[in-house]
């Protein structure tokens, strides 16, 4: 890594394109001086936004490329048309080459994780790559993973994802030996868990010195913030956070319309605004946007593909902080002597598992 | 059934016991004044409970019972211990003899579930039972099962759960065909939901007319009120509730948090509390409590342990909507004639699969 921290951006990505990312890459440059920009898209189209942004233009190196990968494309569609000439494939092969420490798109997920797995390659040591995402708590953030790279999950996949996670988290939260969960229900002596049984039983035993695991926890303790960092498979993981944003809006959704109705709840609005100011800044989104893409190769981010500029910000933050604090060697480290499943859901797949089938 | 509706009532479970059970029938009583209660559990306690509740009284008979299912006992610690001696297996017992229509009971959902299944066995043609809860949308309630009877689930049980959940929507919402979706994940190309993918296939080729398939839902769709009725395996069901529950107490509590803080926001509240109440009610979770175990040869329900009267009568109401409208034959009619599962996901269990591990 060279002193500064070098971003390649997908420019094309996400629903509004250039428009959010050029402005998101300059809001983040204000916070991160240290940040270059290699800027992967339409050459004419980002020449004339850097015209108009000359100290993002300072830092910025331009690569044209000609082909989009579109937001509905499928992974396989995706790596067929896009292969090698879109803009997303360029800025992972930039990370892959070498020549930038980590990529940020906003396109879409299957495609950018079925990019970067053929790409980037996972990490040695790991079987496949999971996505974690910062979830907003009561006590601050929390890690969560896997939130939809894969389906299923073997204890050892379970175990790997706790290795990762809190290296992940030891980075955002600036904490030696993160607490760690593993996802489950509270129902007793049900069959089918057994992965997670046997990566519980791993993790305790170890008792490893890169992370605290305090066992078990339910789908409304990761909201509490009980520990840093939730571990589960893709499906669980995925439904979980579309359910919690889903409530989280519909609350305040709920809120806005019974302020709406009556007039004395508009004129209380007007005295508690700064109160309601501080409830929406605690449910932005955009503060926690950016999936980190965890057991590859090289770091990419991925941005919700909706957010707007002050969102991609906050994606291109990530990022950042994930090369200057070094998540791979992080990782890396932390395979090294971590705990071995044994028992039924060890090892190879299980049943319930697998990884992105990728058609290439 | 009997013209009145006749309940049993588990005294003994939940966090609380009698000093929520018995107001909370006495509330149920109230709004449907054809209930008769059959009471299972210490008698001079009811006894006591009854003489200052004449009313209640009136309608209910007690049968004493010496054992409690503990809230922490394992379903198969329950069964050993509470076995036809305690209170919730004897109000569970009193609906298959036929001298009660229905069960509610506080009491741990496993053990609960475990009784039921030993106790009534599940119904001809469903190969197992499945948790339906209704989760507040913005558009009203939806019914959403499994919410934690079993892990995973073949194609077939995820249709025989979409034809038992339109059977409990018809009667809650009173529509003639209710919407269906099932949950999925919107990562296209992954490998491992064969089974919701044969389910969904075989829904949409059968067009059947008990139901109107709608295809797949997201996590954040359930809010949204997109379906009726959200259909998905134990596991993922159970976590979304959780996380959904945990999410609207957080903002709730955020949002208290925020205006606790300023003298300004606290004058603005007085004014809006009128919004703040409708709030609060919509959010009320003792509204939505209750839930029904579908697919078993008798009507079951399960209240949160740690509710109060008002939400225990919300249970009971839901038990009693359950009988008057006939839950078991419209499920026993939408066997006949329901969708059949092909392909890899059908039939016999799935890798994923497999119901509750009752060692009786």
């Amino acid at each position: 890594m060279s002193s500064s921290v070098r971003i390649a951006l997908d420019v094309m990505g996400g629903d509004h394109g250039a428009d959010v990312v050029l402005p998101g890459a300059e809001i983040a440059l204000i916070r991160h001086p240290d940040i270059r920009f290699l800027l992967f898209g339409d050459a004419a189209l980002i020449g004339r936004h850097l015209a108009a942004r000359p100290k993002l233009a300072a830092v910025s190196e331009v690569f044209a490329t000609e082909v989009v990968v579109q937001m509905d494309d499928k992974p396989s569609q995706a790596l067929r048309r896009g292969r090698r000439v879109s803009s997303m494939w360029q800025a992972i092969d930039a990370v892959r080459m070498g020549k930038a420490d980590c990529a940020v798109s906003a396109g879409n997920t299957g495609a950018l994780m079925a990019m970067a797995k053929v790409n980037l390659k996972t990490m040695s040591g790991i079987s496949r790559p999971a996505i974690a995402c910062l979830w907003p708590t009561m006590r601050g953030e929390s890690v969560v993973l896997d939130v939809g790279a894969s389906i299923g999950a073997s204890a050892q996949h379970l175990i790997d994802m706790a290795v990762m996670g809190a290296a992940m988290a030891r980075i955002v939260f600036d904490i030696e030996r993160p607490s760690v969960g593993l996802l489950n229900i509270g129902v007793e002596e049900i069959k089918g868990v057994e992965e997670v049984k046997d990566a519980a039983a791993a993790l305790r035993e170890a008792d490893y010195p890169g992370l605290d695991y305090r066992g078990f926890v339910e789908g409304d303790d990761i909201g509490q913030g009980k520990v840093d960092v939730v571990v589960t498979e893709g499906f669980s993981g995925n439904i979980a956070l579309k359910a919690a944003e889903g409530t989280a809006k519909q609350v305040a959704e709920f809120l806005r319309g019974a302020i709406q109705r009556s007039f004395m709840a508009r004129i209380g609005y007007l005295f508690a605004r700064g109160a309601f100011h501080a409830l929406r800044e605690k449910l932005d989104p955009r503060k926690s946007n950016g999936g980190v893409f965890l057991g590859l190769n090289g770091v990419v981010i991925k941005s919700h593909g909706g957010t707007d500029a002050e969102g991609f910000a906050s994606a291109v933050d990530i990022g950042y902080d994930m090369v200057r604090y070094e998540l791979l060697s992080r990782i890396a480290a932390g395979i090294n002597g971590r705990p071995q499943a044994s028992g039924s859901g060890a090892g190879a797949d299980s049943g319930i598992s697998d990884e992105l089938q990728v058609i290439s």
